[in-house]
């Protein structure tokens, strides 16, 4: 008595991202609308924040109570807020996520409850891997606070914890319930981490969208000095962006091997390995970018003029091209390494010109040293190609 | 400079669920498919049996090995066979997900690999918990072994394991590859799984399919003596029903608060716990269905007449309706606690008649006790209405 039941069914995704100032004034009412929208029943919500942004907003959880104590018909705080390490930290202990575990239990929230975090990248990422998992998900509203979390790591459908040091090893696709982002944490943030997260905006721009790298290079005076009109028109073309392509790309929770978001990031995440860190995401990705620029101009699908202007609009935002850690890139390994993170075959994009993207699935080792070579070299001699 | 982002999106999902015999024989071609079908590389696969499977089916490593040769340029085995404990024990202990991430990790198994777990639904809940979790999901092949596992919990799109005795308080929901359910291993059960199995169909009847309850009814006495083809009907429908459910109602990863599979569940769950799983997860859905059948009937959407042939059919099936739990349920905390299993607000499933049900938001605690009263007196006495 053999039978084969073909079992199919679609499901449909939605979730607002939103861009707004000054989050938790009493005026603003982008927070408590979400909340409001999700139905009549009064929410509980557990709220998470970054230790890093509670040392630079000493006033936001005074601030916190006042505006939940303003909507207390609607929404009511889950105990106090709570303050977790920032940083890599918040990935790597597991106890930051088995506290998570245990706040969701006491404090008895359930599914539709809600949990907000308030962060940078990597707590975002462990606060929501907690809230992906217990009771196979629980709603989580995400308050991006950096850069790179604005425009990219805070919007979109995955979470990732590390295990035993090995980085994303554990991790879910699960969209959040809504995403704001408010530009008012970015004026504390320090320099380096303002730059960082202009890698991802010249990473989209490149693979998908020549106007917008355009806008960058115009503009790259100004982004240098971070200033303020030209940063949050960089971090909301490439949101916009980035979640177009999760929209688009016919593959957003990533079951196929092609990730075009990824430019750049084989070498980038090897940097960060070899620098145990001490290289940032987005300045490895910076990296990452211009030897992949190179080595597409080796490959014929890119000008010296486009790649001139690639090094150029990286260098003028005050990337360092140049670091140690190239001397002990080991492609065949870092590029193997990236294959079992993707699943299956190797797939590395490539530049077909700027805002074009193609697939490759085996790279030149020797080619692509000369590539790395040339991006090591390019920052000391400021050489022509 | 606010800005307002519409994210959405729709993913397609679709898996085959088979039932067929001899997974493992040579002339069987039911695995080798499913594998084959997914891409032409060699394929690496991560197999992970339980204890009790392999103790009552001692030859089954060797059958796998000679199967994965004869296979073998479409896909090996990663190391060898593995063995994890079966039973409640393995969603309990933490190091058997623990353990699964290492084989993952230090065999590594990317996302293209394969991992394939043959058991109970215990053991088929933690390893879909760490396959799902790992890379943020390897692809998982589920071979259910029991009458429960093969007609309903090893067919969904759900897993868990338990947090600090907390019931299936980690979890996601996630599709599988494939399931293949083949019916020799049912041979090896003792009677009280093969009858605990059958608890779901009856309930899946009850809020679905009058038919189908109808056949169970008039197969009843075959059904109790464990007649193979019978009880492979059995498992068959409701595996459909159970299936159809989940694709045709709308909501597959249960973002609302019905929850009509969830039938008879939250008394079930009570009694498990009080208990200390004694009861068996069957068993204690057979007195649920039966307690919430007699609540329909006070209710009035149930006759005298229906109440009595669905007692009648659990008691011939040799369900135990009375259990000294009964007079130690908690009614109140019991719907409490089923209620922030579900989130939201409380919604409890009754039936309409058989074949049909209905949600309620509120339950009546002393009609509610008077059902489970007249539940526990009713083997005693065989009293009627």
């Amino acid at each position: 008595m053999t039978l084969s039941i073909h079992q199919e069914f679609n499901v449909g995704y939605t979730y607002p991202v939103i861009f707004t100032h000054g989050v938790f004034n009493s005026e603003n009412d982008t927070f408590s609308k979400i909340i409001e929208q999700s139905g009549k029943q009064q929410k509980r919500i557990l709220v998470v924040v970054d230790s890093g942004v509670f040392a630079t907003h000493p006033n936001l959880i005074t601030q916190i109570r006042t505006y939940f104590k303003l909507h207390q018909t609607s929404f009511s705080l889950s105990g106090d807020v709570h303050v977790v390490p920032g940083g890599e930290q918040a990935k790597q202990d597991p106890q930051i996520v088995n506290q998570i575990y245990q706040l969701i239990a006491d404090q008895a929230i359930c599914r539709h409850s809600f949990i907000t975090v308030i962060g940078g990248g990597a707590v975002i990422d462990a606060v929501g891997y907690a809230a992906a998992t217990a009771h196979r998900g629980v709603r989580l509203i995400r308050i991006p606070t950096t850069v790179l979390a604005q425009n990219d790591a805070g919007l979109g459908v995955k979470n990732a914890i590390n295990l035993n040091h090995r980085k994303n090893f554990l991790g879910t696709f699960c969209i959040p319930w809504g995403v704001i982002c408010d530009y008012d944490f970015l004026s504390t943030l320090d320099n380096r981490d303002k730059r960082a997260g202009m890698a991802e905006a010249v990473k989209v721009g490149l693979i998908r969208d020549r106007t917008f790298f355009n806008f960058l290079f115009q503009h790259r005076h100004e982004l240098s000095r971070f200033e303020k009109n030209a940063l949050q028109q960089l971090i909301q073309h490439c949101a916009k962006l980035h979640l177009d392509h999760i929209a688009a790309n016919g593959d957003p929770f990533e079951t196929g091997s092609a990730r075009p978001l990824d430019f750049g990031h084989w070498l980038a995440h090897h940097l960060e390995e070899l620098s145990r860190s001490e290289i940032r995401h987005g300045e490895a990705v910076a990296i990452g970018i211009a030897v992949d620029s190179h080595y597409s101009y080796q490959m014929g699908s890119l000008t010296e003029n486009e790649l001139q202007q690639i090094l150029e609009l990286i260098d003028t935002l005050g990337f360092e091209l140049h670091t140690n850690c190239l001397s002990h890139v080991n492609t065949e390994l870092a590029l193997d390494h990236f294959r079992q993170h993707l699943g299956g075959q190797l797939s590395i994009t490539l530049l077909k010109g700027i805002g074009q993207s193609y697939e490759v699935h085996q790279i030149n080792n020797d080619l692509m040293k000369k590539s790395i070579q040339f991006i090591a070299e390019y920052v000391n001699t400021n050489q022509h190609l």
